[in-house]
């Protein structure tokens, strides 16, 4: 027999422990497995070698009261996690933050790997998993689409977004240092000209000038020069305070962050966007880059790549460039429903057949628009990516990605003059001189590797994974949108923020007439203390959910048109000053069976009514 | 019966899963205790609720298919890490890279914690795993000596080192800043005052400003002004590269990095840093901070902390301030054999009376010196550390950590005007914002957490696994220093680089009568192909070691002393521009035991006389 398998057959039910740990003898079989294997090797690696450990030693009063010692941590250990830990794992009452249940064959893997201990900085340490992380990282640049593309596993997606914005600042002032070292490469250019240069354009002259790239890299934004003449980063509004972090830390200062702002549906718009960006080029300063979000924190929302790169490409033909960082940290495994089985990214016209050859949904697909596809093809066409395994890849934490479009950015940021390749191939005998980090985990690496060859990145793996994940999210969303609870004589309504444009699922509470903003707030806050840990008794809570608020600070009036559907007027916006909303992040796998889900349904619909009991008679 | 254990019993031995797997049925109890109480967890959550994966599920074809499916990848998984990993855990071959056994509990809590997947980014996804954290990071603080710090854990000591760094630019920027929003607080001061106020000060006047303190961070180097003001950062010549890095990133650049020259022993020459900064300062340059690295990577070497903090003391009475940050990424951990069983920093008198108690060392103490007591002991007087519980801690990857002096600091880094603590401790609700990364595995913090409860962090703990590790280095060192090996007509001599401060043990080899200097670095690159995993089977190699070099562009002079004893002559040593040195990271915890360390020395020079044979056999 071949260890063949037709992917048409995946069951995800095979692939998690389980709500209850209904597949804990698989998990343990292959865990134990694992372990055997590991020790099996120790004792077989230089046999002549007696065990350090001797009988007398297991035996005597000292060992047994250090191992009785240990026992005791454990069961301390034990009790706290189980006291204090939430409850992703439950099938379909965590309707919150960003987590659920991860893949049994990742945390069995990881488990294995850090048996070895593998520090995939260097090739050195951790020849296995170092193959494994730069197979990761093929995997992640084929998932964007890139074709001469390159990737890594990152600590998480803070980190990734850092290092996507240390590539594009010094991307951006390369043609300034190239300038200085080698005129003649750039002759004639303005210095507006230098600052608006491609990321190719730049990369193809480095190309031609490979024994001066030391040179021109010592006179990068690397060297401390020139960080306050490339110009300003454009997040979009919705944006992660992790985008502050990184304009802090990198040096360009938050003073060059500006927000893009964001329409009703929580996507940047194109065309402030494009304003934004021509008012900046007249007043002589240069946009560094564009953050796209594919995924917001908040939200769940995907911002328009496509219309973004268009945009790119036409102001680019006027002179002005900017450099385009994905912000994936969310969304990116998302990428993988649109790939077939080659993965090559679905023609429009045939998703639906493949969809029902794999088995993507179960019943159907009435979440995908033409924006969202059009929106996660154009991504092979920003120059980096944020992909978060330990989010949407359903890895445990922490588990980031960073992606490039292409390689030969690796050097932009790298060390070292003498780049050493491993035998031949294009794995990096130190991968610290290449990425921001350091020493980092091997058995991260074998987490996500271990996961992949489970799941392939398209249609025939992860694809499904993502299916289960946005079918349970809108029969959430068709559930709650509207459902009306009745609390003595007070009318409670829920009303989902937007058509989810992935998995996530905002929404609010109101009562029926309520014209008062700062009263439906405090509402959806009062329910939130009572639907997470604030209340204590996570373990017995039957519904638990996250909140967030969207401040006019931040969101600036995007959210007027929801607020205003509601029933609130312009001036009662303003005065509230923010609405507090409700947010799921839809990712149970086990949520698409309509079945299963009408049982939770229930559940909810029960646990959400005693929860607004309780908050009225507070009040009362 | 209590939890009670009597430390001076502590048998590091029933710690660690054992070279040849001897505590497998210990590690195996523990393990699966943690796997069914995690599933006990999940099948009592909610106990109305029925299984998701129902017994058809698992009885389907589908499910069977791609269980087997997972198998077939665990088989694959298993075969590549047992074929390309490296023995760390053998008791005395791997003489090699920062790496050996980690310990048995940390592995195990790991695991389990990983079960609930806890993201210690914020409090709400993670309380027990970000308890945990918040208490290691005061065990790091004390462990620092620190009364009013906070310590957190890091992805590794290359952030943590950039973490520091960008503690000591937003502190050095703080004062400009002060003096643009409220410039009655240092009235009268010049800018080169202004750039040289101590770090108490300036937090001191923080503290009086508090409603302004959002205005002025608003203002400091976080904005992106005033970089170029801040002056040098020096690190020592033994600059690990992620300094470069460092400066790379936080924007100050690589322009700004000066080398302190060190001498023969590979610490920092403190007069010739004296007479750095007073020369900067001479020029209006101010020096932004100096690093003291405790535990050089190539090295193991212990930079004189005493002396840098009373340079730093002498200058800052002359008006010349830098910030000093002790890079003790690999020797952080041995702190804990300088504090007796109350957390004290145990008198130099005291001391052999305190180790002779606690079984530190199974002979004799020929390690520490003073110069060695002083260093660790002035630590407490640096404003912020880099620890790694991966290494010294012998924690599994990734695993850093920072710790401050004083937590006042904190607010210099962090994000968000309202500071939310949780439940009145000092926790913070999000304490991704008041770190350089985001989401993180609280399953980290468990697996540090664990490990510091069954070894706390002083001589009845992590001290004796310090003593294990210097002994066993100690072994070491005196064995190969003057080893002879005859191989034909040649003799080959083993010398031993310097006195080790640490558990490092650096050595070359050298043909007797040799006054090639370009020879004996290619015999010593050539040994290293044959110990490592350069000319391939890992698995069946009796003696592995690293290698590095030292080229006077880096190092300068400072290895000359060592080239010169000998026999190499200074122009010898300038035209071969480097001497190729191997590297022994001596981390095993079994080789403090002399019969034990003997056994594996009758292999070890086997199995270096084989090598050498080869090597010379491969030249004839």
């Amino acid at each position: 027999m071949k260890n063949t398998f037709n992917t048409e057959n995946t069951n995800l039910k095979a692939l998690f422990l389980g709500d209850k740990g209904e597949n804990v003898d698989l998990f343990k079989e292959l865990l134990n497995k694992m372990v055997d294997e590991h020790v099996g090797w120790r004792q077989n690696y230089m046999p002549q070698d007696l065990p350090v450990i001797t009988p007398q030693d297991r035996s005597s009063k000292e060992f047994q009261e250090t191992a009785d010692h240990m026992r005791s941590v454990f069961n301390l250990l034990s009790s706290r996690l189980r006291t204090e830990s939430l409850p992703w794992h439950t099938a379909g009452r965590f309707w919150g933050h960003m987590n659920s249940e991860t893949l049994m064959p990742s945390i069995i893997a990881y488990t294995a790997a850090m048996l070895w201990n593998g520090n995939n900085v260097a090739y050195e340490s951790s020849p296995a998993t170092s193959q494994m992380e730069e197979e990761v990282g093929m995997e992640f640049a084929t998932l964007m689409g890139y074709q001469n593309g390159w990737g890594h596993i990152a600590a998480d997606g803070s980190i990734a977004n850092l290092e996507g914005l240390w590539y594009a600042r010094n991307m951006k002032s390369l043609p300034l240092a190239i300038k200085a070292v080698v005129p003649e490469m750039v002759e004639g250019k303005t210095e507006w000209e230098l600052l608006n240069m491609s990321t190719t354009e730049v990369l193809d002259i480095l190309d031609k000038v490979q024994d001066k790239v030391d040179e021109i890299k010592a006179e990068s934004a690397r060297s401390g020069k020139n960080l306050d003449k490339l110009g300003k980063w454009i997040v979009p509004q919705t944006k992660h305070y992790s985008w502050l972090k990184a304009a802090d830390i990198i040096g360009i200062g938050l003073d060059q962050v500006i927000a893009g702002e964001v329409n009703s549906e929580y996507r940047m718009d194109i065309d402030k966007l494009e304003a934004q960006i021509r008012d900046l080029a007249a007043q002589g300063i240069p946009t560094l880059g564009v953050v796209g979000v594919v995924g917001s924190t908040e939200e769940g929302q995907v911002d328009r790549i496509d219309q973004i790169i268009a945009l790119r490409d036409k102001l680019a033909a006027e002179g002005i460039y900017f450099y385009v960082h994905v912000d994936a940290a969310y969304g990116g495994y998302g990428r993988s429903i649109f790939l077939d089985e080659n993965d090559k990214f679905i023609e429009w016209d045939k998703i639906e057949e493949v969809y029902a050859k794999n088995g993507i949904f179960m019943e159907k697909n009435d979440w995908l628009t033409r924006e969202v596809y059009e929106s996660f093809k154009a991504i092979e066409q920003a120059e980096s990516v944020t992909i978060d395994p330990h989010k949407m890849g359903y890895i445990p934490y922490s588990a980031g990605g960073v992606v490039i479009k292409d390689i030969r950015m690796r050097d932009v940021i790298s060390y070292f003059a003498t780049y050493v390749f491993e035998k031949g191939a294009d794995i990096p005998a130190l991968l610290g001189a290449y990425i921001l980090e350091g020493s980092k985990a091997g058995a991260t690496a074998a987490a996500v590797w271990t996961a992949h060859k489970v799941l392939p990145l398209n249609v025939t793996g992860y694809g499904k994974l993502m299916g289960a994940s946005i079918e349970g999210a809108y029969h959430f969303y068709h559930f709650i949108d509207g459902l009306e609870f009745q609390v003595g004589d007070k009318t409670i309504e829920m009303h989902a923020l937007t058509k989810p444009d992935f998995n996530m699922v905002d929404y609010v509470f109101n009562e029926k007439g309520n014209t008062d903003l700062v009263k439906m707030n405090k509402l959806n806050h009062d329910f939130y203390d009572y639907a997470s840990y604030a209340k204590g008794g996570l373990y017995n809570n039957e519904f638990i959910t996250s909140h967030t608020d969207f401040a006019i600070e931040e969101y600036g009036h995007s959210p007027f048109e929801f607020v205003n559907s509601l029933g609130f007027s312009r001036a009662e916006w303003e005065r509230a000053d923010k609405v507090t909303i409700l947010r799921a992040a839809a990712m149970s796998p086990y949520m698409n069976d309509k079945e299963v889900f009408d049982e939770y349904a229930e559940k909810i619909k029960n646990a959400i009514q005693s929860k607004l009991e309780a908050i009225y008679a507070e009040e009362a």
